[in-house]
């Protein structure tokens, strides 16, 4: 079949944070943003997959108000300055977001084809994806909910299944859809697998935006009815008043479940939802005692174990089937059948409000990052990295005074009404109170240790004067 | 039966550096300074449950040359300056070191009872202990080399275990030994637990010094006769020279498990080797499902584990007879069946020239301690922290500056000719090549971060100028 070259919109989910990729991931730094599988993060991978296919200027992410700037740096790292961002006030599942998009991108074309994406799942074949995208969006355009199924290698209890209905083709590359099956028990996979017809649900969807808000409106009227408010040109509502109406249901549920107009385009392109830290025994190479082993561990007798070494030396002995990852302020060990579990271990620490399920001892900053190297009473100690060309907001600190010892590169310093240079080797000296600003003009990266001294050491004790940057938290 | 009260010399062996517990211990912090159950070291805990019958003056600890400066320390912060320290060359397994001691003692006594003590074993019932020590002194006086045995309560494969021969006395406090097992199979150390008259080889002992010199002529006369050369008042040959010829054996091999003369105290008292990490779940509290867990352990549904956090969060999930071990630049996690394996590994981590095996990132001097907070290309951050009192040496370094930035106490800083006194949240900077003092004159600790820059930066680019201390490794 000849499928001709329809423009897709692509919009990319990035609004989770995937708690059960902890402690590497954390409330501010999800996982989608992760380098777990290479240089770039999942969502710089995600990109880069559709870009043949999607033009930069027609792909948007929708994130929420926590993670727009994070996302904002990943994307401006790659250049990629044309992609929109979409910003959700708050997680209301797949529906809302997916319903936001169509109706952001109703602004562009009535009757747009659209894909949705996840951001953070592994696809090893992008050729087969974007084959299968073209099929999907020739039957978008024809009116259907089109869903991508995954033909199943093992009978996987983690992942949902869609099974086919009638052939839509006479080449068996598209069916209609049967039904759609939650996380089904072992000897039900198992049947599936055996069975055939069956096949994983990749998340991947395409459909026309008209026909996808048509549906909404018989299926899910209430979220429908909401953000058709977002349409009227005049009165629009704040996006946080309509979204706090919004019910929270998933996309699947919601609609496709439902909907009579479903197909499904069986693909296999080496897909993974890289879902739990299970995924990395079949992402990466295992050593003859069937581990995976990254970063500085030595081991000795173990099999069948996943560590995951970010700095420091971990050594094992004699383990089976179970996880280590091990960060700078956190380690976990877990064994492998429970790798789900580590969702309620988080729900745990957030309910604790332990700062090890929110931020990193290292922290991304828009103009370079910072790493808190120890505290105690009355002091603590950061690497703050500045990256060529920034500068941090002019700013003043109440409770606390610096002294910052240049260690490479070259500082331009102001402190007060005075502005210098300070070398490698050299330091100044910032008193409590007094407004101060740090650039890099140079080429290379600027690394300075910080030594803040005084009776309240938080981050919230700053007031910036002058910024250029986009500080979400500041309203 | 009334028992004399015989003076006791007592010789606590502390040469070992106990690598099974790596990596709290380390070569240059051993498990004997471990503060493993308690604020004690398990070295001042020996000493503390002696001191009511060996009075300071007539201990002494064996130790070795490169921990020689850290036992002294010990000692020192308990004011047990009194206590003797005698340092071994090098380490020539305890047939040596009870006999060099023996040699040490005749200086004082001739026939003097000695007791002989590990550095590193628990002992829960002391009043057990001394009872048993005065019964033991009692026959050591008769010519007897005394061992203490404790009833197994388990078929434990990881001690040696002693049988006792004929009754020495009509009440059952004491036997001649028919033989010492070296750590039997599972089969037979259940055999010996069902049997009865075996025991577990405590490694404590007690012997009139001319009465273990008159055995070790007879049976180690190789041992004998090179330490014997040490009795002469003149041309006494330097002690590393005598050790590189002693053979290498321990107390039981060499001369108990031959002589004729050898008797068994029985006696209960709570001891444990303390020899694995397996110990700290005989020792600590359990949870309900048979956990230890020291330190911040956050757990699901795991048991029988052993989790130790030095400082850093660590969760556990349904893990099973697991051991954590968690410091600040390495982590072990190992199961519980294997951990007399550590040993191996640590011979391994040795072999890489691994500076994990060698110490922490924080290392103790005689004037405090400091900490390797971070360190990167031309830059090492240290928190250093001097007690109330103590200086460093003067010193200069010859491809290093240092910035210090007071975040604690006072500091007394001579660079060059100039002295003066640094406060709280002031810095000062010592160039290269420049001699500089670090003083604490104040009954505060001083503490404050060092940030050095230069093209190297090891502990080993420093000359000492003047120095008030001993520095073993500068010979």
């Amino acid at each position: 079949m000849n499928v001709p070259n329809i423009p897709i919109y692509g919009v990319i989910l990035a609004g989770g944070w995937g708690t059960r990729f902890w402690p590497l991931s954390r409330s501010q730094y999800p996982k989608q943003v992760l380098r777990l599988l290479g240089s770039e993060s999942m969502l710089q991978t995600t990109v880069e997959r559709l870009l043949p296919r999607i033009p930069e200027e027609r792909l948007a992410v929708v994130t929420n108000v926590d993670q727009a700037e994070l996302i904002h740096q990943e994307l401006h790292r790659k250049g990629w300055d044309e992609v929109r961002i979409w910003i959700e006030p708050e997680g209301k599942n797949t529906a809302a977001a997916v319903g936001l998009a169509a109706v952001y991108l109703g602004e562009s074309a009535e009757d747009a084809v659209m894909g949705v994406f996840p951001a953070d799942h592994f696809i090893r074949d992008q050729a087969s994806l974007l084959q299968a995208l073209d099929l999907g969006a020739h039957w978008a355009q024809a009116g259907y909910l089109v869903t991508f199924g995954i033909p199943p290698t093992r009978p996987e209890t983690g992942y949902g299944y869609i099974k086919q209905g009638a052939p839509l083709d006479d080449q068996g590359k598209v069916y209609r859809t049967d039904r759609f099956i939650e996380k089904p028990p072992m000897d039900r996979a198992t049947e599936f697998v055996a069975a055939g017809g069956y096949y994983w649900n990749s998340g991947i969807f395409v459909f026309r935006r008209d026909v996808l808000l048509a549906a909404m409106s018989r299926y899910l009227p209430d979220l429908y009815r909401e953000l058709a408010r977002l349409q009227t040109k005049e009165n629009r509502p704040p996006l946080s008043e309509v979204y706090k109406r919004c019910p929270s249901i998933s996309l699947d549920h919601g609609i496709l479940e439902k909907a009579e107009n479903v197909a499904v385009v069986p693909v296999e392109m080496g897909w993974n939802d890289v879902g739990t830290w299970e995924a990395l025994h079949e992402l990466f190479p295992r050593d003859e005692r069937a581990n995976v082993f990254l970063g500085r561990v030595l081991d000795q007798n173990s099999q069948d174990c996943i560590v995951v070494a970010q700095n420091r030396l971990v050594a094992t002995i004699g383990l089976e089937r179970i996880i280590v990852v091990d960060t700078p302020d956190a380690t976990l060990v877990c064994h492998r059948d429970q790798a789900q579990e580590v969702k309620d271990l988080v729900t745990e620490l957030h309910r604790q409000q332990l700062v090890e399920s929110v931020q990193h001892t290292t922290v991304g900053r828009p103009w370079g990052r910072y790493t808190v190297m120890d505290e105690g009473p009355g002091f603590k100690v950061k690497l703050v990295v500045v990256d060529s060309g920034k500068k941090l907001s002019l700013q003043v600190h109440h409770r606390r005074a610096e002294h910052w010892v240049v260690v490479s590169g070259t500082a331009r310093v102001t402190i007060g009404q005075e502005v210098s240079m300070v070398a490698s080797n050299q330091s100044v000296y910032i008193p409590q109170k007094t407004p101060h600003r740090l650039e890099n003009l140079t080429v290379e990266p600027l690394q300075l240790i910080e030594v803040a001294t005084g009776d309240y050491l938080e981050e919230d004790d700053i007031q910036r004067l002058d910024d250029d940057y986009w500080h979400p938290d500041k309203g």
